[in-house]
């Protein structure tokens, strides 16, 4: 490389600490607004906002622009284009950073619905002392739909919690249930926890049907992708009884609008998208971006490489 | 024995099933009212109602009396009264049944802290979507102040979560810091947990100079006996933001009157004493007191027995 690369990073507050970097790169910072202007100047494009569909609808066409692509998240649907996916630029993502605060998160919900926290909650605003009899955790069963870095790390902290999980995938291997199985799974689960990529095969997949193969004494959770889920066939499944509650992270629009019937349904947590969000992530993803720099400077192979027409990062 | 043995049960719904009891033991209810017209004339008297302290108040002096108490609770605190300590009945509890429910129910309320999943609810009841960052729990250090069955399993299953527990204990020993500790220990922790029996030593140890020692963005928790916290001092120190948050299950007056400014508080978490109790204990509880009972009946050394000068089970 002889000139100074230019770092164009499509901005969210905080801006990245990019520390080790300063000097080594022309760093452009661009909005929604600018990003078209400026995407053919860029030799990194650093998706920082990992909200903003901006880069679908900016990214030029077949002339100059950025060989390698981070989002600083897991998700990319909101980064690739049909044009982008047909190039040669890279595309990475931030795994690693997001697995055991989501599992956390997962974690949180699970044992509050066990232990009935929103009922405690509930009565305590109203002062009234009601004994309950909460569900033991140990020993129950988890169907967990997505098998990837996230997906297995909520297996593998609810196992720890004694939790019996089973993780469902695009590809049947070992430890992990093809689509195959997913119904079987459903029917025999306590907790069903949706936390797979949002691909044309996911689209949709919890839908009336497969909320009817849920037991009645059963929870959903998604943690996944809002389009994941038909969101009306949930609020039927809740409001007839076919699963005892759910929990939603993620949602078709968000943020949620104010007029949504999801917000009072009885038996559903909302929450606003925060289950992979922990103080020290900003930190966390700049340095994650610093290092895969160090390697694209130095002309190593890259991290993280998002499988551009699977939209995700496969394997392991 | 010759004749058919009398058990003479302190009454709560449900009603224990004595299953391979039957025909072998005459069984006799007797309620608070009763107790001390029946005590006299037991073998056997099982405390079914873990709450009552009519045992204490209904303990006949010198004269004829059951051989064995069984409560069917951790704590005996509300059976020993000095006569009972004096005698040679045997008193024994339910250890085994309840560490695991209480330790989960410790996890639900430790994530919900960390995840501001009261917060969350709130949000949802005024329909308002508001990111907010949670803290990852991994790394976090707990002290479990108790180190019986339950303060042991409290620390393993927080231990599961990827948190660095210290238990502190009556005496040191391996894997136990002592009272000396307490201090140091309660400093550093992001969790303290109170899961002690109540003893003369541990009554109001959790007092105004103790929620001084600890971190401001640090949670206190109770899930032992109310009577271990000096109420008025954990109010204060939320009040003026000495600590984090707290969440209690257990208070000095049960049920908590609903005049009671703990109620309101900002930061607590205000449960009904419902941390150890599952759906499934009643059954637990019954299987074993029928196992104890077989033991007793053939004359083989009781277990869960209870040191009365102690108040608990001793050692392991």
């Amino acid at each position: 490389m002889t000139a100074v690369p230019t770092l164009l990073v499509l901005d969210a507050e905080p801006l990245p600490r990019l520390g080790r970097l300063t000097g080594r790169v022309r760093v452009v910072h661009a909005g929604a607004d600018t990003l078209a202007t400026l995407l053919p100047t860029a030799d990194v494009l650093l998706v920082w906002d990992r909200t903003s569909y901006a880069v679908r609808e900016a990214w030029p066409g077949g002339g100059p622009r950025p060989r390698w692509v981070h989002s600083a998240g897991v998700g990319v649907e909101h980064v690739l284009c049909p044009e982008l996916v047909a190039s040669d630029t890279v595309v990475t993502n931030a795994r690693g950073v997001f697995e055991r605060p989501v599992a956390e998160y997962v974690a949180s919900l699970v044992l509050a619905l066990a232990k009935d926290l929103p009922g405690t909650l509930g009565l305590q605003r109203k002062r009234m002392w009601r004994h309950r009899e909460a569900r033991p955790l140990a020993g129950t069963r988890a169907c967990v739909v997505g098998s990837g870095p996230v997906g297995r790390t909520i297996a593998r902290t609810l196992k720890a919690l004694d939790v019996v999980p089973a993780v469902v995938g695009r590809v049947p291997r070992t430890g992990i249930h093809g689509p195959a199985d997913l119904d079987r799974l459903m029917s025999r689960a306590d907790w069903v926890i949706a936390a797979a990529p949002l691909t044309r095969q996911t689209y949709g997949m919890f839908d009336a049907r497969r909320f009817g193969v849920m037991q009645p004494s059963a929870h959903f959770l998604n943690v996944g992708h809002g389009a994941l889920v038909v969101e009306e066939a949930l609020a039927e499944a809740l409001a007839k009884r076919w699963i005892a509650g759910a929990a939603l992270d993620v949602f078709a629009a968000e943020p949620l609008p104010a007029g949504s019937p999801l917000w009072g349904l009885p038996g559903l947590v909302v929450s606003p998208h925060m289950a992979g969000d922990t103080v020290n992530r900003w930190d966390e993803l700049g340095a994650q971006f610093v290092e895969l720099y160090e390697r694209w400077a130095a002309g190593r192979t890259l991290l993280n490489v998002v499988d551009k027409q699977r939209g995700y990062v496969p394997g392991r």
